[in-house]
């Protein structure tokens, strides 16, 4: 019973062959410990002080040692110090400066043991596991420990965070879907997303140092520069939030923007501002299926939406857009992604994200492979969202207690660990963020690189002055 | 019996549904007369005289008429004129300035028809089928006119130019192909590349208006800076060609390379150019299969080898890259390939290019999917490969005598219809041409954004110093 001596003790096996777990974990271990550089890449994570109920006090056996040790085996030996209802360390208990996790009760140990994938979150969320400690961190040097495929199995989904199984939304069950999620009310989501747009999509930091505002806007001209726009340009938005990305390309880029959602509080929140700024008659909101888009447009343009599409209906958005599409236009697609096809969480997917799916590359390209549309330009863009959701956490953790008012507490629990598994997923590079550029095939009225997307301005996070 | 006229009375469908063929004519005829707008990637097509023999003046009858007839059908009524072997036009005989082909009999109709994917060529190399005109121009309204998938079947691919049917390349088929292909001589090529870095891969044209040498180094460039090369950096290269890359990145990026190949004839070539440079101790050439690389290198870079390496074999180059990648390595591979997965003429592949195809971006991610790569960034080049082989046709055509020299007359012919039929494809987006730059799923050592590849010197497309 010698857990953490035994990462130290492992042999590195010398062959040509993948790194092994001991490789990836003393890999993961070795960068952490060097210079916090899986930490570069932004603000500190935000510590979370546990307040749920105290351990039960109750006799702790060989048995709970063996499951424990079993637990620790799977997630790769982190640092991390494990305390069981006896209110003793079971593991990790000379470390210094590490997260602590305790389990309350022998019933706590047992379930996570049985269905760690569903259980960990409840129980978490229940306050039956206290965590107290840096959860963003503990959860990427997690994720990179267990590194690549075979590691983990079902224990590295349990706490991965975001998406889930595809699934075939049909229209009435995507509905649901979106209700479950964002319509939890304006209000909720108000308390810690950006106050400039109101996007709940990674935005872009062209300097790490820039406030969430700052980076939401420039998030939103990167996208408007990649699509070229113009002013008399038409665009049809697929799954369009509350609104922002719309009313901010009417606004700066003098275009006119039909844009679709099926979420009733974000569309009714979207045509009131528009009203606001003035942009009614630029701006549309559509409560519809983006399977029901009518017209022609100049700009097809999707930002967050095909997490909630389904890899079945990837075909079916490119009929969609191969119908909507002009000759000459373009298109951008923004979305979550992974390095490979794969399920997720099936907690996330129960408690929090009901529907959505996060696709490999491989898998987008059916949205585009059917109907002979070009692939300009894709970029990564995982990082920013991983400071992203920092941001977010931060905000968040300020309106706590205001969020259990509205809900519980156990929602406010499960959010943060929503929130923390998300950045740990995109920072440890088990979740992607893509940004898709393309045409149709044969369209040639395409810039001749891509530096007019890093002119001087672009790097300049502030709004520019409307072009028309 | 009246062809030309079809076109113009063919009625528009109005419906919301995919462009029809008839729209797609009408498209690619529009755009051709509007402003030449297909054309404006570059330089203007060479065209092409032909002094094969005269037709030989036999009979046409009503069934020559029908099956010509189904020809035009076929390729899209493009602006043509054909001329049969009783020396009449047969379709577009009222059209002016446009390209002339000439059947010298009826057999060579008959062949046509029967099997056009393998027949075009060889009847055009050997000269029965005459072409007078700018061919790539041609080609590339044929192509465009074809559009969309359904449209052309076999006719389309009778002159699609490039690359064929996926196989799986053993070592020693891979051989025997190579040797078909760039053992020609390497006198051949020097023709015709460009004389700076001796590159048969796309070139990078900043500024369109650049020299074919002045694209070539852009593209080194372009190639070493999203790798971040640095001085010390170790790198392993599968495929390098005569070598131009290798001692590129070691004579300006300080860094050392092993290259890999297995053309004897560019191995040797590449060798002595790095001993005239002084550069033999930083590129170490090895003339070995791609499959055989050993050792860890910081960098493994394939610029223009994919198209040889079979889809079937691309999650064993994926093996090979993550045996051989360092954990904070980077990689790109820099690849010709398609808007979806297709096979390609049987003519290019039995005459000019065995063993070679073009991958859907959907296929190339079998190399990274299996081993948790991250893709950070691809690049679609395809304008700057149609530019680089339109310089690579007008010096070609400098040399068609000595060419004709060294091979035969219709060698000659044969090649001009692959670098025409290549350049049509590209301008045409029937191929594309595509960067992607990757790294391991866990490394976060990664730029914040892609500015640093548009840098101000990297509009410069003159060499730079060296960083040492």
């Amino acid at each position: 019973m010698d857990a953490p001596e035994k990462v130290t003790k492992q042999k590195k096996p010398e062959s040509d062959i993948p790194l092994s777990v001991a490789e990836r974990k003393e890999r993961a271990w070795g960068i952490e410990q060097r210079d916090k550089k899986f930490n570069k890449i932004g603000i500190k994570y935000h510590p979370v002080k546990d307040t749920s109920t105290p351990p039960d006090n109750g006799r702790v056996t060989v048995l709970d040692h063996w499951l424990i040790n079993q637990v620790v085996d799977m997630i790769g030996h982190p640092p991390l110090k494990i305390i069981l209802w006896d209110g003793q360390a079971v593991y990790g208990g000379d470390k210094q400066d590490v997260p602590v996790v305790t389990l309350l009760d022998r019933g706590t140990l047992l379930r996570l043991i049985v269905d760690p994938e569903m259980q960990f979150g409840d129980l978490y969320s229940s306050g039956r596991i206290r965590f107290d400690g840096d959860m963003a961190g503990f959860l990427t040097i997690v994720f990179r420990s267990m590194g690549d495929y075979g590691a983990g199995g079902k224990l590295r989904r349990f706490i991965t965070g975001l998406l889930h199984r595809t699934i075939g939304n049909t229209m009435a069950r995507a509905k649901n879907n979106i209700y479950h999620h964002y319509d939890l009310s304006n209000e909720f989501y108000e308390k810690w997303l950006d106050t400039e747009a109101m996007q709940y999509t990674c935005a872009y930091f062209p300097d790490p140092q820039i406030s969430l505002e700052q980076a939401q806007i420039a998030k939103l001209h990167h996208v408007c520069r990649k699509l070229q726009l113009k002013p008399g340009d038409t665009v049809v938005e697929a799954g369009c939030g509350w609104g922002g990305l719309a009313r901010f390309m009417a606004q700066h880029y003098g275009v006119s923007v039909r844009a679709y959602n099926i979420s009733r509080e974000q569309i009714a929140f979207a045509r009131n501002k528009a009203k606001e700024m003035g942009l009614a008659d630029k701006v549309e909101y559509i409560e519809d299926d983006y399977r029901n888009i009518k017209g022609k447009y100049d700009v097809f343009v999707s930002v967050g939406m095909l997490e909630h599409v389904g890899t079945r209906n990837f075909k079916t958005l490119g009929d969609v857009i191969n119908r909507c599409l002009r000759p000459d236009g373009r298109g951008l697609i923004h979305s979550i992604g992974r390095n490979q096809p794969g399920q997720m969480s099936s907690w996330t997917e129960r408690r929090i994200f009901p529907g959505a799916y996060a696709p490999a590359l491989s898998e987008m390209m059916d949205i585009f492979e059917h109907h002979d549309f070009s692939v300009w330009d894709v970029e990564n863009l995982r990082l920013h969202y991983a400071t992203t959701i920092e941001h977010w956490l931060e905000r968040y953790e300020q309106h706590t207690d205001s969020v259990a008012d509205m809900f519980d507490e156990s929602f406010v629990r499960a959010w943060r660990l929503y929130l923390c598994g998300s950045i740990a997923s995109f920072a440890s590079g088990t979740l992607g963020l893509f940004q898709i550029l393309f045409a149709r095939g044969d369209n040639n009225d395409v810039p001749w690189s891509r530096a007019y997307m890093y002119s001087p301005e672009s790097n300049n996070p502030g709004r520019r002055e409307p072009q028309e």
